[in-house]
């Protein structure tokens, strides 16, 4: 339940966020909605398709796209004021990530899979919305080099399942990992705090 | 049967186009052949991925994959011919959308699945071919901003839906969808219509 | 046991080739570990969902995954030392090009597909992991227009399916394939062969 309204309110913001990719990229109002959806829900239907869990979220419960569409032209209204308000969405964007990391894991865990398969799925379900956006639009996907993000995702998934590992009982495991996550991520932003690089001489090559 | 025969034009026609594409960027005879498949049956295989609808089509009948093969190969010796045919392939390009429209509606609904999933399943089939096309050969994809596409593929879908709910026969629902999808295909060409754009200054931005 | 070896032996060498790409397009840890596992089992997975062929390989053992993470952070310190093994990459890269193929090929025979999907899911195993790193990492993809690569993959597969239809056993028809693919290719890298390219003027079009 708790849950379900946050994740409600993840992919309208990440749907928002989306839109606005696909409005630096001239799209039409189809455009706007695919990468939309794409940024807010393709996450999750990356992780489904690769665990093999189907139907995949949205083909059971369609709600869940058509909010995703709606938000996405709604942003193409309102873009000015949801660019004024950046500081909100670094917010739910940051709540949103551990939303999907919660759910990935959970996915993942429900289906009997290794602790690690589990984490993988929580990263899955949070970083592939924003790497499909990037993909779609042929920018550099962000989430390779910028702040901690799949980072982020992965401890949110490790400290939820050393929770339950522990025998706490699922909704204060998944409140603890809602603060704690979310307070990573805006520390992570705040600070930014970013993984090494590797950086290359473009020449050098194997190929 | 009418279905197979459209469709079985519809994907040679669509792997000649997604050949060409592989000409510009330079491709080797596997490239053209990729491109050719992806591009004919690329937005079947996504759609059938997504609904979990497996065998997917052209692993159950790999003759289609030959053909968009062969299609694709006979398209770099006879490309010259094609081009200058290019009022005949946009023809093709707009029956083969409402095949793949049909077929879509088809799919989702011998599944069961909600209505919207039909009419997604519908524009996933039509659209994501050219999609896949144009990720792979580093174009802005052209369904993206171009001329009313994944609306038409909507509006085939739905109006087919509508027909087989008023309790009409498959076959003139099949044709009566087919007549007018391919007319509003050809009239958004010819008239140039286009869904609303959404710009956006390159600079705005919630990242 | 044999090919498992080879396989890990495989999957390794690609994912350190998959690291150096991401390299050079300076991307952070979690950005080497996803090219460099996209790379060495990318193949397999999308191999594995076109034929819903599930749990896909690294989901039932995660352990694959956990090499090519591995194999991707240690590139990062190692990797001037690679580049100067550029000649033992080239060789590994060809072993496991037709370890891939065989697998692949197995893979589809065990679930009892034509023999035309037999030698594309060959194809697919070997040919994807080069692609979709090429995808994330924006380059035109380098398979598409190199020396032949998909090409000995389809024979590699080809003699292998030739051979089991002929009554060898298993390990000799395995090993006979592994020795001609991998002079093949070899001798395709030193002599640069290729496929023959279509080229098109980049004003040609039907769209």
């Amino acid at each position: 339940m708790l849950l379900t309204t946050l994740y409600i309110v993840g992919i309208t913001a990440e749907a928002m966020t989306g839109a606005l990719s696909a409005g630096k990229r001239n799209m039409d109002w189809f455009g706007v909605m695919l990468v939309a959806s794409a940024t807010a829900i393709g996450g999750g239907t990356v992780r489904d398709i690769l665990l093999g869990h189907y139907p995949i979220g949205w083909v059971k419960k369609p709600e869940f796209l058509v909010i995703t569409c709606i938000a996405g032209v709604i942003t193409t209204v309102i873009a000015r004021w949801i660019i004024k308000l950046k500081g909100v969405f670094i917010r739910l964007d940051a709540l949103g990530l551990i939303v999907f990391s919660i759910i990935g894991t959970k996915v993942a865990l429900s289906m009997g899979h290794h602790v690690i398969i589990c984490v993988v799925a929580a990263i899955v379900t949070g970083v592939f919305g924003g790497l499909l956006r990037d993909l779609i639009c042929r920018q550099t996907p962000l989430v390779l080099h910028q702040e901690l993000y799949a980072s982020v995702a992965l401890t949110a998934s490790t400290l939820y399942l050393t929770l339950l590992w522990l025998n706490i009982p699922e909704l204060p495991a998944t409140i603890s990992t809602l603060i704690t996550g979310y307070l990573l991520r805006m520390a992570a932003v705040r600070f930014n705090w970013r993984l090494p690089r590797f950086q290359l001489e473009s020449e050098s090559s194997v190929h």
